[in-house]
């Protein structure tokens, strides 16, 4: 790992932050909100906070006749505008000095030989030593062409000591075939350890948290399993539509935009053992264990409901439905809400449903694990007592109001013993003076640091796929998913399947 | 039970109000402290919330040449003072009509022969049906020759349904001797239904919460034990010192004071296996089986450290030691801190202590029932991440402020793996429009309902006699307490007691 040697540290105390060595960053598809919205705050903040390089450099690839400076002031702006941290004009200017910007095409070799001699001259004078992350925020359709290029250009190939890495965004392909394949020429061109895929959400500190609670901890891992847990529901409800991304959306629906890396990656997490390590291959051996022991429900009729957005009333305002949408067609069968329930044929799991959903235009914006219990086995109250108690609930809540929640049955101030619901609350915001730094700060930083714990592996990705494919099959051959109100908790048929089973969705 | 018929009311349902029966309560001792701020105003409570029945009847009977009305005049103020519910002026002017005030001494058997005269009045006037309780609230020297009063003028003899209940106020005597003299006394008279031992922290909500917490939920009994628990605190901290209480404080003591009842009984509802029912004789089995299994440390010296308070700073004021109060001698041996490390002899506890500590003039007025848990038996992090993680803890908190805290350790936001301690809350009174009910009254309603669990048996009195016994005759052997300066967390040799088994004591 290339960190910038102190003296003063202990290379082995993690508790000091990380920096990371001579490098650089090279984004492709710059223009795009991606870049704008997250990657180049996220610069500017690791930069603030000192844990870049003196002589970090920042390339900018795109279609745009720029010059250094036109670059520079978009970055400006977009720092201005999103960075998560204050505005230093010292800070600002020895990251600036390390920008370059390559106008060209991803099929123009002459771009590519430009941005080789940029870099080239960039470990010259900047002093980023051969050491390049390429950062692909584009279409996946241009993967093939980018990479080969690459290589052809001679971008990939590292020397002596010096490191190229590759860093791809979801989706990673749109079923097992194609994410094979795309895996297939990624490593053709570049080693495992040098390809980093992004999910956001595991470089979300509550995420993360769900490690640091379950292991950390004496009192949960007790109850961590079949013999107390009823079932889980991992939800990621999203209050917007679609917005401006209907060329991506559609034909690609909920289940493969979120499900199948986000939601998957909470249930890995959730589900697995204990690793020996937090490191990448102990971490990625447990979670990938999980996977292949995720089962689907025999009847997918019943059990994997999906649900598209109709018009309706979200914060006051009317709101078009799914296929009132711009750009959408008229007939499309794409789902904007999707559950499934599905089951982890483990020891510690066997039986335990775990209900995943997702959904745009729901009521509100929520990110949560919930763990719900099953009731005590013996209730030593009068039965009237207990009416008011439901089932006690730990519900690590990701966004917004990160924090955890535990819910159980508390005596009702009064002459009888009467038990009713009760939650106790942690807030993340208000326990910790640390302010949390955003998912892409830290992802950013561990792929110029080669710290590759928070990135799935292709195996992960793969084993995700063969679990949602079978459920896309039987999708594909079924009439249009069923229309839901906007503002809402999604169609009818996923309250079905929870009732079906004796349960209900909790109303975060 | 006798409750008011009410034929809207499902018999069995517990969570409607239960109101008493035709009643009266005689106070022995009714201008006391105790009488004015608690059990006038309890009284008065319960009125106000309709659960006394519209005859009601309230005797006082003390050593003042007072009228009916003068008496009502103290009633009247001490409510106006210290009621929990608002006046209202039609609930007074029932409630008033039924009181009475008979003047007198306790030798006196003209005084008693008037006190029958006014209960067969009020049977007939107020209709309370020769139901009566006697409230002891006098030093416990008088209790035989009241006692003996009560049978001489037919008091103590209910006649048909009608009931005759005594009700008698800590210390249930000095010692197990002197406990087992007492209960003989009232046992000649009284049956053992027809005694209620008030130990008012039963009446608390959140001391009957440890019920609800345990029984209600499936979270917390998996890891209740020594599997999982490391060490358990019980603490009663006072920030007062004896104030007027010289005459009864001294040579009483803070064990005989406080340990002996509270806060063993609050070790018994912790430590306790569950009861079938809530019934009191399923309870008592279940308190007493604990009670009996508590064996003392080998090494009294070491594990039942004592302290005096001396002079000191608290709330800003300088407050002077326990021996320099009114009425104690300068050579006084009486401890006004005690701790004790208990030890319970069962499948579920062998090998974890329960410390137990209580004192005057500490740093703040708290009561808690701590249970400390073990370490995670690996912790998956570097060593240094954990630097700032304790043990986890599930802390139940009596007074003030009640309700329940989870203390667990958390990521600290950032790019490291770091885990630090946070608290995650539940309050009693955040979470519940119902205010809570004062001890007393609950545990008068009780009495007039003849429902007692809530009060300890004779057996659990003894018991609690037989563990402290031989530390208080260890004490009486030695010097004196160490005396600690007031408005701190007690004398050394409790922390060392703590040191030696390297843990500390809380600071809650």
């Amino acid at each position: 790992m290339s960190t910038v040697a102190n003296p003063l540290r202990d290379p082995a105390d993690r508790r000091l932050p990380r920096v990371a060595g001579p490098c650089g960053l090279v984004i492709f598809g710059v223009t795009g909100d991606l870049s704008r919205k997250k990657l180049m705050p996220a610069i500017y903040d690791l930069a603030n906070r000192g844990l870049l390089p003196p002589g970090f450099a920042l390339v900018g690839f795109a279609r745009r006749d720029w010059a250094n400076e036109d670059f520079a002031q978009v970055v400006h702006d977009a720092v201005k505008q999103y960075a998560r941290t204050p505005f230093r004009e010292e800070v600002w200017a020895q990251l600036a000095e390390g920008f370059r910007f390559v106008p060209g095409e991803f099929g123009d070799d002459q771009a590519f030989d430009t941005l080789a001699r940029t870099i080239r001259d960039l470990d010259r004078v900047r002093g980023t030593g051969g050491n390049h992350a390429f950062y692909l925020s584009i279409p996946p359709k241009f993967f093939p062409q980018v990479i080969s290029q690459l290589r052809r250009s001679g971008l990939s190939a590292s020397e002596g000591h010096a490191w190229r890495r590759i860093v791809v965004e979801k989706p990673f392909g749109h079923d097992l075939q194609s994410a094979r394949e795309l895996n297939a020429i990624i490593s053709e061109v570049f080693p495992p350890e040098a390809v980093f895929r992004i999910d956001h959400y595991l470089g979300k500190e509550t995420v993360q948290n769900i490690l640091a609670l379950r292991f950390a901890n004496t009192l949960f891992e007790p109850i961590w399993n079949r013999s107390y847990v009823d079932h889980v529901q991992i939800t990621m409800a999203e209050d917007i539509g679609i917005g401006g991304r209907a060329g991506y959306y559609d034909g690609i629906g909920a289940a493969r935009d979120v499900i199948q890396n986000h939601l998957l990656q909470l249930l890995a997490l959730t589900a697995m053992e204990e690793p020996v390590s937090f490191d990448a291959d102990a971490l990625c051996q447990e979670k990938t264990k999980v996977l292949s022991a995720v089962r689907l429900p025999r009847d997918l009729a019943l059990y994997t409901p999906r649900g598209q957005y109709a018009a309706g009333w979200q914060g006051g305002e009317r709101v078009r439905g799914y296929l009132e949408e711009d750009g959408i067609p008229k007939n499309s069968h794409t789902e904007t809400f999707a559950a499934i329930k599905l089951e982890v044929d483990t020891r510690r799991w066997a039986g335990v449903p775990f209900y995943l959903r997702t959904g745009k235009r729901l009521a509100r914006r929520v990110t949560e694990v919930a763990l719900v219990f099953q009731r005590a086995p013996h209730l030593p109250f009068s039965k009237t007592a207990t009416e008011e108690l439901g089932q006690n609930a730990l519900v690590i809540r990701i966004q917004p109001d990160e924090g955890v929640t535990l819910r159980f049955g508390s005596k009702v101030p009064g002459t009888a013993m009467e038990v009713r619901d009760v939650n106790m609350d942690f807030a993340y915001g208000e326990s910790f003076t640390e302010s949390s730094p955003e998912a892409y700060e830290r992802l950013l930083l561990d792929v110029l640091l080669g710290d590759p714990p928070l990135f799935p592996s292709h195996e992960e990705v793969e084993l995700a796929w063969k679990i949602l494919d079978p459920i896309e099959e039987f999708w594909a051959a079924q009439g249009p998913p069923e229309p839901y109100p906007a503002g809402g908790w999604g169609p009818a048929c996923a309250h079905e399947m929870l009732a079906r089973d004796g349960r209900s969705w909790r109303r975060p």
